[in-house]
């Protein structure tokens, strides 16, 4: 793993992989995108050191980082003379920020794949804990256009394709419609949302979502929470 | 809240809120440390934004933080020109320390209460979950005293109190003293976290084995992983 450059590993379809993704065009950082499993070489490697071998992986100048959160850290941190920051300048705004990803990634991935793989009253339950998370996000946002103010952000590419997600989760599982219309009070969060998704920069990264839906129906009942966070 | 000033909630037993404790001594930072529970009006405020009503919690000139890494890196970053830097300087290094944080507190933290509250079958598979995280984490230290390199840094305090628990969980878990025996290959794991228990400033702040062993017996059946980790 000498090689110089960088290489990103991992699915299309993965929203974990595109938060890098979006990352690296934010910073304008030349890379080459390698869908499918990582070389065996690196897999090793990975597997003695930093142990995760999910994507999305990162291969910067031969060296792998993993976890989508910690690798959009590293690119803000590496190329820090290159466009904005990523992550707010201020130390308590930050601290927000990377509060908000964390509860995203443990706590609201959770209820989302609950919404998709659950049943009945469970699936309710998540409903409902999704919900009451999207409240948090949406104070989190109140009054401004992005996370990041006028321009995007650290929390609008980790939380940005999430509701894209949800649209194709609600077409597979059997929710009712009038049962996951979002609150009157977190309307401000759909507005994000339309305005965030239609950005050309990700539009054009967005997977086409008759696939992302075709995908989810094929792993329903192959998928579980783990598998799915990281 | 509005008081200026540093406050640190939590119990004195949590091995989150002593990481948050040995930040602030590394930087030199004074501090009030308060047992028990949030203010009230401080729970509330938390509800609203930044969610996590659980300790540890940091209020900063009136303002409230949770997460224990997420407080670590927001002290580092705020007290910046105060002592040495506690996450390592360098990107991929820090890249790399990160990593490890979220997964001994996604992964290992599961898994030592594996050993604490499961019996039989399952308690074993527990087991040897841990072993396995050690050997990565023993990789990760290799060649040094600290993971900091010759003084202490993140990933020491991050993980140093671990031991101590293990220690504590293993006399009030029904495992075999030889089924808990560390593998040959993470003995300087052992030598590290007796270097590190035995440093001034943090036997200052170890709970009281006994009381560590008392609070553990009392706790067992009223415990779930997500409580404990935080």
């Amino acid at each position: 793993m000498s090689e110089t450059g960088v290489k990103l590993f991992g699915k299309l379809e993965s929203p974990f992989v595109l938060r890098v993704e979006l990352a690296l065009k934010l910073k304008g950082v030349e890379y080459e995108y390698v869908y499918g499993p990582l070389p065996d070489v690196i897999a090793r490697e990975l597997k003695n050191n930093i142990v995760n071998e999910k994507d999305p992986v990162l291969i910067h100048d031969g060296k792998p980082i993993a976890e989508s959160l910690v690798i959009i850290e590293y690119i803000d941190e590496i190329w820090k003379g290159t466009g904005r920051s990523i992550l707010p300048t201020d130390p308590y705004e930050r601290a927000v920020a990377r509060f908000l990803a964390k509860y995203a990634d443990d706590k609201l991935m959770a209820d989302i794949i609950g919404v998709y793989l659950k049943v009945g009253k469970e699936q309710k339950k998540s409903l409902e804990l999704m919900k009451t998370k999207q409240r948090v996000f949406g104070n989190a946002l109140k009054g401004k256009k992005f996370f990041g103010g006028d321009c995007i952000g650290y929390l609008d590419i980790v939380l940005g394709i999430i509701p894209y997600w949800i649209q194709a989760i609600k077409q597979v599982s059997d929710v009712k419609e009038d049962e996951v219309e979002d609150d009157v009070d977190v309307a401000h969060l759909r507005v994000w949302s339309r305005n965030f998704l239609s950005l050309e920069f990700v539009k054009d990264k967005l997977p086409p979502f008759e696939k992302l839906i075709e995908m989810l129906k094929k792993a329903k009942g192959n998928i579980n929470i783990q598998a799915v966070c990281h």
